[in-house]
C-alpha cells in the first residue's frame, strides 16, 4: 500500500468510527451472534494474492460489526466499563503509525520517555507518593502475576538465581480474600506457589476481607512451618467493589515481612477525587499496585498502571541483558523490557497524552462523580422497591442486586429466575448486564461507567431490569 | 471529542502518518536524543483542563518525533526487523476504534472467531499441519513462559492445584541452547525452576545446539535424580539464525518425555517460502511454537503467534473461570481468555486480517526472498572483501561480520574497534546495525528484512560500514 492509498482508506476509516460512535446506541449492546457464525463468513484459506482491502473494509459492518459487544455502548453495564476515548483512538493511531518498539530506551527513547511523564502524571492524579513509579502492563492479571513474582523473589533470597522454588525451604503462602479477582489464583499458580499454598481468607458482610481470619491464617501457617510471602488487598473487588482494609493489612505485611499488592484495577481511577482516597487508606504502605485506566478512565485498552515503591527490585526480578540488548547508555536510562515480562514494548503512553490532553483532569473527576451518583441513584431505587434486594454495599459504581418474587425463598429457583432475568436483558440488546454468584446466591450486577452513560441510561436499564422480572 | 472533531483531527493524523512514512528515509534511523531530552519538553504535571489535544498534536513533529527510532526505515538492519504495514496500521485502528475486548467469546464474538480464521491461515502459511491450533499473544517471551508453564504443568502432574513447585518432588530441568534467546533464561526463572535447573547447552560451530551435549547433560540429570521437563529448540536464533536440530531434539522430548517448545520468533515468517521449511524439519513433533508475525511479515507489534497441538492442555493451565465470566455458551465457543496469562484481550485479529487481504501470501513470499537474497549478497561481500570476517552461516537474514584490521589479532582492541564501527553508523543516522558478542568475540549483525529495504540500502550499509572501518 502507498501512502496515497493509505490516506483514502484511512479517512474512510476514521469516517467509519465516527459513524460508528454516533449510530453506536441503536446497536444491540451485546452481540446477538451465535456461534461460528462470524467465522463462516471468512474464507478457510489465505488470499494468494492481494488487493482486498477495499473489499475488506466494505465487509466490516456486514461481517464483524454483527460479532462485536459494545463496550463503549452507554447502555453497557456489563462487566466493569472499559472506555475508549476517541481521542485515545487518535494516540493508538500514531503509535500503529509509527511502529517504533520500545524495548528499550535506544530503541526508541520516546517510547521510554513519554510514558515516564504520563505514568507520573497519573500517579499524581490519584494522589500516590513521590516514593512510587510507574510502568505500563498490559493487564491487572499480568501486573499482579509481576507482583507475586517480586514478592516471591523477594521472600526466598532471590531463589530463581539458584534452585528456583525447587530448593527444598519452607513453602511460600500467598493470602488474599476469597472475593479477590480470579486471576489472583491463577498467577499464584502460574507463578509456582500452588494452589495449596494460597489462602482466601474469608470475607465480612461488606465482603470486605476479615483481619481476624488472616491473622489466624497467618498463625497456622508460621506454626506449621510455612513462610507467609505475599498479600494482596483489593480496593474494590470484581465481584461487588467491596474494600479490603488495606491500612490494616499492611500492619500486617510490615509485621510478617510480607510483600502488599493492591489491586484497584476498577477503583484506582476513583483515585483522581479526593474524597474516594479514604477508601484505599494506607496504600503508602504497599509494596505495589495495580489499576487499569483502561477501565474507567477513557484510555483504551490495554493501559494497566503498575506502581511500585522499588524499581530495583523489579528489575531484578525481570531484567535480561543479553550482549545484542546492551547499549551506551544503559546507566542512564529505563530499558523498560526490564520492568514487566515481555521484551517487545509499544508505544502507549501516546494514547494516555492524547486522552488526558484532550479531557483534563477536571473533567476526569466530574465524569467519574456522575457515574457514582448515578450508582447511588441505583442502590435508592432499589432498596425502594418492593420485591428487589440490593446484595451488597455501593461503595463505587456497580450496583449488585436481585429479584425476589413475593413468597420465593428457594435458592435454586431464585437462580434459575435471577439468570433469566439478566440473559433476558442481555438478549433484548438494549442494555447489557452481568449475572454472577455472590456466597451462593445468584445476583444481577450492573456496573456504571461508559463514558456515554448518563442518568437516563440508568433509569433505563432498570426499567428493563423490572420488565424482565415481571 | 465529539465525532465531528475525531473526524477531522483522524484526517489530520492519517495524512500526518503517510507523510511521515514517506519522508522517513531522510530522517535518521536511530534516534539522536540524549537521555532525558524529550522527558524536559513535557509539562511535569498533568492538565487540570483540556482542550490541548490539537496543541499535542502539532509537538509530535518537535517533541516525539526526535526521540523515535525508525523501525521502518529501510536502512533499519538492526535486532530483527519489526514491519508495521500500513494496512495494519488501519485493521490496528478499527481496532482501537471498537474498543472491544475479547477476553471471552460473548464479550465479542468476532474478536475471537476472526482470530481463529487469522491463526489458521497463518497456520497453513508456514506450512503446519493441522494438528496445531493458534493463538494470538503480544510476544516471544511471554509465549514461551506460557509454553514452559504448560511443560512444568504437564511433567508435574499439574502440581499448580496441589503445592506448586514447593511440594520437594525431584527438580524439574529445561534445557536450550546457550545461543537461544534471553528470554528463555528469564522465563525458566520467573516459572519457578531456578537458573540451577536450566541447562544451556554448547553449539557447534555453526552456533547450533549439540544433540551429543544434550544427551550427555540429560544422563546426567536422569543420574543426579533430576526429572529433565522442557526442551527449547531455537529456529533462528537472535545471534546469528542459528538452526537447532529440531528433529533430532524431537526425538530426544519424545524418549524422556520432554516438551518440546520451538522458538522461531524471526525465522517462522520464512516458513512462507517450502524452500525454507527444511529449516525446521520435524516441527510436527513440537508441543508448542512460536513465532512474530509482527517481525518479518508485516504485522504490527504486537502479534505473536503461539501454536500449541494440545490446546486442552493449555486450557487447563490457563483457565480461570469465577461466575461473572460464566455464560451460555462456554461449552461451543473458545474463551481466549484461558489461552494466554493475561485476562482482557485486544482486536488484534483485525491487523491481521487487513494485512494478509491487502498483500497476499505470493508478494509475502516474494518479499522474504527478496531479504534472503539481499542476505547472500551482503555475505558473499563480507567473504570477498580482505580485512572482514563473517563470523556465522547465514541461512536466512541476518549478516554477522567483523572488521580484522591488518595484524590485528588482540580481541580486546578487535572489540573496542568493531564497537566503534558499529556505533558509528549508528550515530551517523544512515543505517541502524546492532553491535553484539558471539562467543566473546565482538561483532555487528547487519539484520535485511524492513519492507522497504532493497538492494541498494544493503549496498548502502555495507558502504559505510567498510567507511567507518577505515
Amino acid at each position: 500500500m502507498d501512502a496515497n492509498e493509505f490516506r483514502r482508506l484511512g479517512h474512510q476509516l476514521v469516517d467509519w468510527i465516527a459513524d460508528y460512535r454516533v449510530r453506536m446506541p441503536s446497536l444491540p449492546v451485546m452481540s446477538q451472534v451465535r456461534p461460528g457464525e462470524i467465522r463462516a463468513r471468512f474464507p478457510k484459506a489465505p488470499p494468494a494474492r492481494g488487493g482486498g482491502l477495499a473489499d475488506a473494509i466494505a465487509a466490516l459492518d456486514r461481517d464483524v460489526l454483527p460479532g462485536v459487544t459494545h463496550w463503549n455502548h452507554p447502555a453497557f453495564f456489563a462487566y466493569f466499563p472499559s472506555n475508549t476515548s476517541l481521542a485515545s483512538v487518535l494516540g493508538d493511531l500514531v503509535a500503529a503509525g509509527l511502529g517504533a518498539q520500545g524495548m528499550s530506551w535506544v530503541t526508541s527513547p520516546a517510547a521510554t520517555e513519554v510514558e515516564e511523564v504520563v505514568m507520573d502524571w497519573i500517579r499524581q492524579m490519584i494522589g500516590l507518593p513521590e516514593s512510587f513509579t510507574g510502568v505500563v502492563q498490559d493487564t491487572a492479571s499480568t501486573s499482579t502475576l509481576t507482583a507475586l513474582l517480586c514478592a516471591r523473589e523477594r521472600t526466598s533470597g532471590f531463589s530463581q538465581n539458584g534452585k528456583g522454588l525447587q530448593g527444598g525451604g519452607s513453602p511460600l503462602v500467598v493470602y488474599a480474600s476469597e472475593q479477590a479477582h480470579s486471576s489472583i489464583e491463577k498467577d499464584a499458580c502460574l507463578a509456582g506457589f500452588g494452589k495449596a499454598h494460597l489462602r482466601l481468607v474469608g470475607t465480612d458482610d461488606a465482603h470486605a476481607l476479615r483481619l481476624d481470619l488472616l491473622d489466624r491464617a497467618i498463625a497456622q501457617d508460621l506454626e506449621a512451618g510455612l513462610r507467609p510471602c505475599a498479600l494482596v488487598a483489593t480496593t474494590g473487588t470484581t465481584g461487588t467493589t467491596a474494600l479490603d482494609p488495606v491500612a490494616g493489612m499492611a500492619a500486617r505485611a510490615e509485621r510478617h515481612g510480607l510483600w502488599l499488592h493492591v489491586d484497584a484495577a476498577l477503583a484506582g481511577t476513583a483515585m483522581v477525587l479526593p474524597e474516594c482516597r479514604g477508601m484505599w487508606d494506607g496504600i503508602e504502605r504497599a509494596d505495589s499496585l495495580v489499576f487499569n485506566p483502561h477501565k474507567w478512565m477513557g484510555i483504551g485498552f490495554d493501559f494497566s498502571a503498575y506502581f511500585v515503591r522499588d524499581p530495583q527490585h523489579l528489575v531484578r526480578v525481570m531484567s535480561t541483558n543479553p550482549s545484542y540488548l546492551r547499549t551506551a547508555h544503559d546507566a542512564e536510562v529505563r530499558n523498560l523490557r526490564d520492568w514487566g515480562i515481555p521484551l517487545g514494548r509499544r508505544f502507549r503512553a501516546l494514547k494516555a497524552w492524547f486522552h488526558l490532553v484532550d479531557v483534563g483532569v477536571e473533567a476526569i473527576q466530574a465524569r467519574i462523580r456522575r457515574d457514582l451518583e448515578n450508582a447511588r441513584w441505583l442502590a435508592a431505587q432499589v432498596d425502594a422497591a418492593p420485591g428487589w434486594e440490593r446484595m451488597a454495599p455501593v461503595p463505587l459504581q456497580t450496583v449488585c442486586l436481585r429479584h425476589l418474587p413475593a413468597g420465593e425463598r428457594d435458592e435454586a429457583r431464585l437462580a434459575a429466575h435471577n439468570l433469566e432475568i439478566a440473559n433476558g436483558v442481555n438478549r433484548g440488546g438494549k442494555a447489557y448486564v452481568t449475572p454472577s454468584v455472590l456466597k451462593g446466591r445468584q445476583m444481577i450486577r450492573v456496573s456504571v461507567g461508559a463514558e456515554g452513560t448518563e442518568r437516563e441510561h440508568v433509569e433505563e436499564v432498570w426499567g428493563l431490569l423490572q420488565e424482565a422480572a415481571r
